[in-house]
């Protein structure tokens, strides 16, 4: 895919990394990470850190940090989180900010996520390169192009699917992050592990309950007081996957389906907005089938 | 049961009177009930509806009036409602806000529900008789004293569970409400078709998701991003009951199961007084296993 | 203005009209306005009251109904209102669904609450007809011509505002709402009382609490944890008029002004989507300097 | 005071440490202080940090540890810190987890904020021992010594307000906190600055709106959209001090100043316990006018 050119209004981030890391927890983790990344010169913005248990649990931690010269001296660094991880026994990953990353959104012919993001990205809080809108419908063309963004239409048949979800892969090659954006066709197993890159998808009900199809007719049935959306993961098992932001939203008994539906809207742009700023800030660990935010 | 005294601080609802109604929608109830209620004198001071559809489905209204001597002058109205009714094909009700509703409170050991329902009560929050407290153990004897409410200590163990529902029948005669707050025990179908008494449940989590047992462990097993509670009619499918009320409230990786539980007390605490509140005024209506609150 | 071709996802109300009503509080005026709707042949759909007090004070209502051929049957129903209206000393309006009101939005540069009304309105939210957009420069021209509306510049400045004013009186000929989607000019009590239309504005704070400029920066310096949205009708007394919607989002320490600005964009847009939604649906009405919404 | 027996239900916290710091902003602070904490043996389980501006603003940050017989090593542990401070120019506290602080509970007739409190204590979420509740009022005495917690009136006129602040100091020897439950009686600056202990003050509003009398009134007045509540530190300038948490919740224009209060009381229970359970925490700082909530 062509990049689509990336709006001057991002948030700059020069010379600011973001350590991930995890390991058995034990004592002298921070000590060790932060003295690498004070002997190197880095100045930490921000730090956060997750035990499942301080006895014998497992160990998270995010460093935000600046450092002058970021890229020359990124190899330095490097070399000493790799000695310092050894000891740990350390899994860790250095990203750079200003390393934008590669997002493809799936849409098909609902327009509130897509728009939503089409113009958080325009307004610059969304940090990444757009790579393009890949749909099954044509619908939305024209709404994409008005943001100069490449549109790949990939029809989807139960006869074509196989076919459709290798030209979908080709047109992902390279790309670090999928949007389903409320995109209506369900993936094979073998796409998502083929995709090599994580796949976040939107839910419009509060998961575990309602889901599988039609949330908001099933939320009107069950009479529920509250409506939700669920943005998680995509896993083979549908809608099971890691929840990485939720949110709900009050209705009454004189909320039709179709007003859940009008009220979901707004819930389901908002959490999906949330959940893919979050992953691409890096701010987002996945353990076991739960997610650690930070 | 003794009834515990009333506190003096319940709000006055002197000459008050509440019309439930529901029937086919057509043309014509609201004119219809509304002229009834003037032409006795009274003077509507609130009025909901709710149609399921206007063409053919279900018309449910509430109207709270006011009306000189209401005691005395019911007869009257009752009669014009009788003639309006027949015509109507209507379901009708009348409850006068002055006649507080004979409740009987179940416990196990958690304190939370329980102590905020007896504050609410005393500080006139909450219009009831409270008739007492069931529960099947020692441990909130004190508290409910306090109170100057009678508590019955009605052990159930699996062999006597018959014996000790027939005895907790004994104690709810001529009550108009059972409200469980966290009632550790499952009531059978027979007790509920016996009790004679719509049965108020507190469930700890958002339903439908995590009905049955822990839900609290569950939401962090599945690593939700809110947790809820729920109220509602307790019906012999567990959990599944009609819901009156639910609110959720945002947690994070860092909350284990114990905090859960304890951000949930607050909600459990006011999911459960909103419900009961709302039942007392007769604001609630059930329709299916759906409610109207109006 | 011309206006622009309003999208035909609208929600069709053929035959729906809805009748607001005022008048000091007694006894029997749901009765009359009800009869006299019945003996129209409505079939009163949705139906709401209130009164500021049942001895004494204002007493108001909204009733929608059904009216079979109500354009045909408009005037019968007038002349019974009319009756009905001097015996109650009511004030009433008689509104179409059908009828969709003429509304032009203000936009200066910001476009997240003009893009998020252009969506609404364009799925079929808002149930208007969009006059155009007029702003005072000419960064939104594009964004709006996307939506097929026309687009109006006033350039406005300190010298020109008189002449400015005029121009936009020009434009707002036999308007029925004016919305300002983050308009940064304030208008002279001189074009509110001329304008001849109700204008709603968002302020992006929680009213009473930082009106005037720069609110974030001050909920920032005053360290609140929440930071809020306000919609209310403009008034000569700049963020004193009718508060029609407010909502609220959690915030902490660590959002600087910039963190507050961006969470209060997704605030803003609900919070004035809300506002305008209810006030073309005639459920909003206003009683001094507060609001009834219905 | 004597001091009122903690309920066993309180968390245990053996061995745990929290590390409080402040400085100017610069490299490698973090390192240096969990170096020391490490080499001391203290595992760090939670740590959070902020700065105002990593180029030339205020670090704080605020490390809770384990440490293995920490009241033999503290002594090490901060002599260590010591030395580490004076090169960072570091102003630190430490803080033992299971060094209870003592507070003391200001009450007048609303029973509300007060009852909450004493039920979280006496079920372990408010690890504190309660050193008794001060109230210019009888009316709490009998709940209060439901709770054996010791109670104290000390009557409070516009006369003897000076005798009545000097009878208070007198109590409120060796506190750690006063916690104000809707205490009814403004301090004077004098009892402020020599009580020696932060106060902690619910006010019945989302500040900086409604600061002052009768905020449930004028809200209901200005016809706003959801009320709120502030806990804060007190200080001399009334409802102007650093605010520790506020939240909000909906009313509409159909709820009295009445009910406002009604819902408000929960709101109020929540907020203040939430702002109280923080302190105990040591997971607030007061930085200027505004507060870092770790």
């Amino acid at each position: 895919m062509a990049i689509a050119p990336t709006p001057p209004t991002g948030r700059p981030a020069t010379d600011v990394g973001r350590l991930l890391a995890s390991c058995p927890d034990r004592r002298g983790i921070v000590s060790a990470l932060s003295t690498a990344l004070a002997e190197t010169g880095a100045n930490i913005i921000r730090s956060d850190q997750h035990s499942t248990n301080p006895e014998g649990g497992d160990f998270f931690l995010r460093m935000e940090f600046h450092l002058d010269a970021l890229a020359e001296r990124r190899g330095v660094l490097e070399q000493r989180l790799e000695h310092v991880g050894r000891e740990l026994d350390l899994d860790w990953r250095l990203t750079s900010a200003d390393t934008r990353k590669r997002v493809a959104i799936f849409a098909s012919r609902y327009d509130h996520c897509l728009l939503d993001l089409l113009w958080r990205w325009r307004t610059g809080e969304l940090d990444m390169d757009l790579v393009g809108v890949v749909s099954n419908h044509l619908d939305r063309a024209d709404d994409v192009a008005f943001f100069d963004v490449p549109y790949h239409h990939v029809a989807v048949t139960h006869e074509t699917k196989q076919d459709a979800e290798q030209a979908q892969l080709d047109l992902l090659e390279g790309i670090d992050l999928v949007v389903l954006a409320r995109y209506m066709q369900i993936f094979s197993g073998d796409f998502l592990r083929r995709v090599g890159a994580p796949v976040i998808n939107i839910h419009h009900s509060f998961l575990p309950a309602f889901a599988g199809a039609d949330p908001y007719t099933r939320a009107y049935e069950r009479g529920v007081k509250l409506i939700g959306a669920t943005a998680h993961y995509a896993t083979e098992d549908l809608d099971e996957g890691p929840i990485i932001e939720q949110d709900t939203h009050r209705v009454s008994h004189a909320d039709s389906p179709d007003e859940l539906t009008r009220i979901g809207r707004d819930l389901e742009r908002l959490v999906l907005a949330r959940a893919v700023r979050w992953h691409l800030d890096d701010r987002v660990i996945v353990h076991g089938n739960r997610t650690i935010v930070f």
